[in-house]
Formats: structure tokens, C-alpha cells, sequence
């Protein structure tokens, strides 16, 4: 690449029209992929698996070799977080996480940034080989998952819910479930920092669960949070790009774009496609949002939805991508003709 | 009731602003209530208990005597349609509903619409017997589950989920899973206008699983099944009121309202309020949407979440309720506080 010169992920995050757009895919390294598979089986546990560099890096590259993708995106979990402050987590075959419950300010407690670092420093070298052995013109995107999402997670002891501990417990006692969120504000801010150090060029804000909340508490637990950690990322790394990705947010994906100072948005494959030309990248940078079950089941139907995402979006600022992650059953061959689709793609 | 007068949510479903609002809550009758929960005792299993009239009368009244709620709404289940065509129905303790799925056209052939009104003959004895027994002034609403979303309980067998295999069938092969969606179409809207003519004089279709679809999916599985079942029992019944509730719609809410001709529409708890009063309640009578967490919770926080709906929406025309059913730990207090403080409402 030239001295200088920005590769296109950053352009577009910092409100480039690129044409043909940039595009990476969320869970692009995963099960879907055969040789993802075969090296999965080398590590125990899961979590094992993201702390070992060479296996981490391994699966990263997987994708790129596959789909030219613009982006790498580091291997690794959200739940790395609550493994890094004590909390016991596992992630059992089939089941997905199980975590140890913090449901009160005893168990909160005992949770200790202390070692943050330490326990993550797998993490920082993953990136920082990364950084080495992807492309030049590659760009390299770190992330964690937000607040709410991983206070999910601790407090329900798994995914997949309804959320009503954690949801319940804001609601009868906001100071003390306001501590947790404060702790994870705390924790993420400086592990993406040390992202950032490491070698992320771009990051990304998971928040996953932000659909299950009421307006109230979107503003409190999902906009606020994101707000300080984008503020204080910003404060040390004012050039880095982050994108938000308050999944499911329905109309209030306005709110949050306006009040955090995200650079970009990731969409869910549920936002309409002209509401969200109309209200939001006109603020920021778009991302998404194919529907990852249409990626699964492909043909005709699939290359007239891509088409339809370039139409709209290529205009203006944008990253292609889907709604949510890869699904494990999904055609690698199908997502390689996505890829194809989009280096095509001429306006 | 006077002659020629009509019930307040009726009144406010044609568009007047009635204060202090109509109010009911989805669920209100149900297992937050100790006398709910002795009668359930006595039926063997749920589907038997949603058949008997003496059963599902009563708990529709338990309600009404607690709260003067200004409607009952009979007690039932959506999956009575499945039911009827003769698919395999059980609901499990602590487990939901499971269904034998229907997945091809083999399965699709074997349903049957042809005892579909013997079938339900005891939900129109129910309805009948209930605007006998209830208050005159309390309105009788009737309901369905709308078509996708009684399609996913028949394709993925159960509730929860991703709704990944519904959602892979409809895009893989849209003309097999659009017999399934026509069948439905065509069951619901006649078992709607039977309702009406046994005693219901307000419809609610729940489109509890509308949010899971992407724009495409929504225009064509939601708002064109929801505007045809309307369209057809209008044809039969002009004058009955109507609410759509396509839940976690998002911006789509708009288009839903605009397209299908609902009468109301019922927000789920995560609508911003002031997004609504602008863009939905211009065009349409809403309901809604009070976190029924917040509910479960209690004290200062849900006054004054009870406060801020009132404010924001009773200038229009308004029907208070929550955004989902109330949940089984509820204390039933908490929902006697609100009745009341709706009741008490001055502008």
C-alpha cells in the first residue's frame, strides 16, 4: 500500500462513498468453513482456542484466503470479558456459554479488573501477528461485546433469554446493576485501548441484546454505555474508527448514532432499507445487513438481495456485511459468490 | 350501557380519545393470579382447559372482577388453529408448546380445514357465554395468532427460537411455504368471522414472531397476510374494530399500519413513545406498550413509566396495555396499581 494511503474499510468509516463498497462478514472465520472445523478440533476448550495465538491467527486468515474479504476481524468471544474478571465461564458442546451467575453486589464483588490485562495478552498478540501476516490493503478490526450484552451473559448465566434477571434486577435496583455496567465500561474501554496498541485498525461495539429493552432503559443501558466507551477510547485513540452495533434497535438505531459518536453503525437484517438511507447515513457510515438465513439458502433470491443492498447504500458511506453472523450450515460457496458480487459491483 | 352508546375501547379503537383511556393487559388472565392457577388444576391438560367453556369462562372473569378492566378477552390459545387442522398439539409443564412439525407437502397435505368450526365450536360457546357474563360496559375481545407466526410454532415444532427453519423454507421454496401461509390466511379470517358472530366485538391478531423477518420477509409473510385476513373479515363485518400486533416490528410498524388497514395496533415495549405518537398515531388507534418487566418490578419506577404512557398518548386515541403478556411472577398488586392508576388519569 502507499505511504498514506487508507485502506478502504477506513475510508468508508470515515464517510467515503467507495466504489465498489468494502465488506468482511460477521463469524466469516467459523463452522461453516470445513478447514475452520479441522483446526477447531486441535484445542479443547473454546476459550482455550482464542487464547492460542496460533490457532486464533490460523482461523482468522481461513477467510481471507477464501473471500478477499476487506477486513479481517480478530478470532475471539465477547466472554472473554467476564473470563478476564474471575468469572467462571465455559462453553459446552451444543449448549453455547454457561456462566457462573453474578446476581448481587457480593458476587459483583469478587469480579477484579486487576488482572485484565494479563489474562487478555494473548488477545493483544493475536493482533499484533495479525497485523503482520494479513494483506496490506486488509484492514484489521478488533472488538468486544458492550455493556448490556455481556451483563447478559454474566447475569443470566447464558444467551438466548428473555434477559429478565438482568432486566429485572435494573429495574428494582439501578444503582447496583448501574455497578456492573460501570465495571464493563471500564474493563472494555481500556481492553479496546490496548486493541488499538496492539494493531486494531477499526473497532466494533457487539451489543447484541440491545432489542430486549424499553426506551428508558435503551437510553440508560444500551446509548449511555456505548456513548463513554466510544468517548473514551476516543480520548486516547482519537483517530480509530468504532462501529456500534446495538442490534435490534428498531427506530431507536437514530438515537443511538446521534448520541454516541459512533463513526459507523452495524445494521441487523430487520432495519428497512430506506428508513435506514434516510436517517442514518446521512450521520454515519452503514453496515450490513443481509439476512444471514438468505446467505444460507442462496440462489436467485440471495443475488437479488445483495443487488438491492449496493443499490441503496453504494451512494453514500458503506460497509457491506450481514445482519448478524454466519450461520454454521451455510455454503461456503454461497458465501464466496457474495464476495464475487461484490467486487463486481460497478455503479 | 345506553342504546346506541358503544364501549370505551371500541370508542377509541374508531378513533376517539377517550379519558381516562381504555385499558386491558395481554395475559391478564393467567398465572400471576392464585385463582387462576387453583383452576388450571382441574383440567388435565391446557388445550382441554382452553376447550371447556366453564374453565376458560371463569378465568376470563377472574380478572375483570380484580381490575374493572374496560375489556375481557376470551380465554384461549393461538395454537387452537393448528389444532383444528389436525396437527399433534401438547403443551409440556415448563416447557411450552410442542407440535409434530410441518416441514414439506406431504405434512402440509395431511392438514385439513374441514373441522375446523366443529373443532372450535367451544372458543364461539366461550365467546358467547362471556358477553352474557360480563360487565355491559366491558367490551369482548376475540383473537388469533396471524399466520407466520402460527407458522412457526407448525414449522419449527416449538416457540423461541431463531425460527431458522421457517425462515430457510420460505426462502428456498416461497410458493410451498405460501400454501401454508394461504391456509392460514384462509382458517384465520373464518375463524375470526365466527367469532364475531358468537359475541366478539373487537379482534386482535398476534403476530408475536413478526420481528425475526427482513424487510422483504415482512412485506410479503406479515403486512400482506395481516392486510388480506382484515380484508376479509371487513368484507363480512365492516364495523369490527381490528388490532394488528406485529411484535418487534421496529420502523416497520409504519408500514404494517399503513398497508393493512388495522384499526389499532398494539407496540411492543421497546417502541419509543414519541416515534410512535408522530409516525403510527396519526394513522391508527395505539396500544400498548408498558415493559411487563417493569410490571414484575414495581414500585417508584413503574408509576412513573404508568405516568409517561398516559402523558405521551392520551390526547389520541389510546388503549392502555403492555407491550407483552404479563409475566407468571407478577405480583398481582402491582397490576391492581396500575388499573387503578389509569382509572384515576385527569389530562
Amino acid at each position: 500500500m502507499k505511504p498514506g494511503s487508507e485502506r478502504k474499510l477506513v475510508r468508508a468509516l470515515k464517510g467515503e462513498a467507495v466504489s465498489p463498497p468494502p465488506f468482511w462478514f460477521m463469524r466469516q472465520a467459523g463452522r461453516y468453513l470445513p478447514e475452520y472445523r479441522e483446526i477447531r478440533q486441535t484445542a479443547t476448550s473454546f476459550l482455550d482456542f482464542c487464547y492460542t495465538p496460533d490457532l486464533a491467527v490460523e482461523v482468522t486468515l481461513q477467510p481471507l484466503r477464501r473471500l478477499q474479504a476487506d477486513a479481517a476481524i480478530m478470532f475471539s468471544d465477547i466472554l472473554v470479558i467476564p473470563d478476564a474478571l474471575g468469572q467462571q465461564v465455559a462453553f459446552r458442546e451444543g449448549e453455547g456459554p454457561v456462566l457462573e451467575p453474578v446476581r448481587d453486589a457480593e458476587a459483583l464483588a469478587k469480579l477484579d479488573m486487576g488482572r485484565l490485562h494479563d489474562h487478555l495478552a494473548p488477545v493483544y498478540e493475536i493482533l499484533t501477528r495479525l497485523r503482520r501476516e494479513i494483506p496490506d490493503e486488509t484492514a484489521l478490526i478488533g472488538f468486544a461485546g458492550a455493556p448490556w450484552t455481556i451483563a447478559i451473559y454474566m447475569v443470566e448465566g447464558r444467551g438466548g433469554t428473555e434477559c429478565g434477571r438482568a432486566r429485572t434486577w435494573a429495574y428494582q435496583d439501578p444503582d447496583g446493576f448501574g455497578k456492573l455496567i460501570d465495571l464493563l465500561v471500564q474493563s472494555i474501554s481500556s481492553y479496546l485501548i490496548r486493541q488499538v496498541e496492539a494493531g486494531a485498525e477499526v473497532l466494533q461495539l457487539f451489543d447484541s441484546w440491545a432489542g430486549v429493552l424499553s426506551e428508558t432503559q435503551f437510553r440508560r443501558w444500551i446509548i449511555e454505555p456505548n456513548r463513554q466507551i466510544v468517548e473514551r477510547v476516543k480520548a486516547v485513540h482519537p483517530e480509530i474508527p468504532i462501529i456500534g452495533f446495538p442490534r435490534n434497535a428498531g427506530a431507536l438505531y437514530r438515537d443511538f448514532v446521534e448520541q454516541t459518536g459512533v463513526d459507523g453503525v452495524s445494521l441487523d437484517h430487520t432495519v428497512p432499507l430506506n428508513w435506514a438511507k434516510e436517517q442514518l447515513q446521512p450521520l454515519c457510515t452503514v453496515q450490513g445487513n443481509l439476512d444471514n438465513h438468505i446467505l444460507l439458502a442462496g440462489g436467485q433470491a440471495l443475488e437479488e438481495s445483495v443487488e438491492i443492498l449496493l443499490k441503496t447504500f453504494s451512494d453514500g458511506p458503506f460497509v457491506f456485511n450481514l445482519g448478524h453472523g454466519i450461520l454454521p450450515s451455510t455454503p461456503p460457496e454461497n458465501v464466496e459468490r457474495v464476495a464475487e458480487l461484490i467486487r463486481g459491483w460497478t455503479t
